[in-house]
């Protein structure tokens, strides 16, 4: 659903993120999508994340990967984007201790949605299975439902007959 | 949104139910997808959504309106269908006094689920800005919540930053 969300939007050339790379899986669609002409800007404070979507993309030059928080992600982005991903929680198959955090997550989401171009998104799937998953989920919720309803369109997409811990999805499309 | 659920999964010779005729718009839009070769069943306790919508559709074969509520729908049902829409309140221009009620849209929601084909879809939009309306909003999400998560998939798609009246949308898929 969240790639359906960006896929809407993205056209080739444009510039899109992904915010928590994680496997890279969200990268390379995003890749795909923007196309050679297009630029993609990731971010992981994991080595291994950086490592193992280096590898999986190749020499696609339209893709530059940071090694740094996305909280820092103010200072990457030259002008507007279309998209903006997230995947809170922990990097699958990685140390599950180390997580997004609401501080970083939050301002990381103050800037992806002030760089939003008109109709661009934002996707976040917050994950609440893990220790700080709830808390975290929740202060992204509050903050999201906060936004001025002229400027931005939040929808919250839930799985509602499942067990606690199934992801949600939250998308975030500016208006004006 | 809806429609976008709804067109996923229905094709031309499907049989598809509108639950609440109203002003005939998802009428409409199902029999355009089943085509002449599909069939669609509507209902609604209004005459004049069954005569306006009639008007509308002109001559479709494929298409049976009846004047009954959704709650005996069970009576009209032969076999399996692919998709069922419900739109919760009341007709859009009409008496707004004349609004669904839980009982009759539960035993339709019932009576939906059970004769949803597999991948088959029902969709459920709540309003609860009339009177009674986030009561029944209540029991329709409670009644859906409870839906075996092996057998239907529930996901509740919602607008979070606007004020409360804001309608909301229940997909259902027949998973097993």
């Amino acid at each position: 659903m969240a790639h359906r969300l960006i896929a809407d939007v993205v056209d080739a050339g444009d510039t899109a993120v992904d915010a928590t790379i994680g496997n890279g899986h969200d990268t390379l669609f995003l890749a795909g999508l923007v196309g050679p002409s297009g630029h993609v800007i990731g971010f992981d404070i994991q080595e291994q994340a950086i490592e193992q979507t280096r590898n999986r993309l190749g020499e696609a030059e339209s893709v530059k990967l940071h090694l740094d928080s996305h909280g820092n992600m103010e200072s990457y982005l030259a002008g507007e984007v279309k998209a903006v991903m997230f995947n809170l929680g922990y990097l699958p198959g990685g140390d599950q201790k180390i997580i997004t955090v609401p501080d970083s997550t939050l301002s990381a989401l103050k800037t992806a949605t002030e760089h939003l171009s008109i109709h661009g998104v934002v996707t976040i799937v917050a994950y609440i299975g893990h220790e700080g998953g709830s808390d975290e989920a929740l202060q992204v919720d509050q903050w999201a439902e906060a936004l001025c309803a002229d400027h931005y369109s939040v929808v919250r997409y839930e799985f509602t007959n499942r067990k606690n811990k199934a992801p949600y999805l939250i998308g975030i499309q500016r208006l004006a």
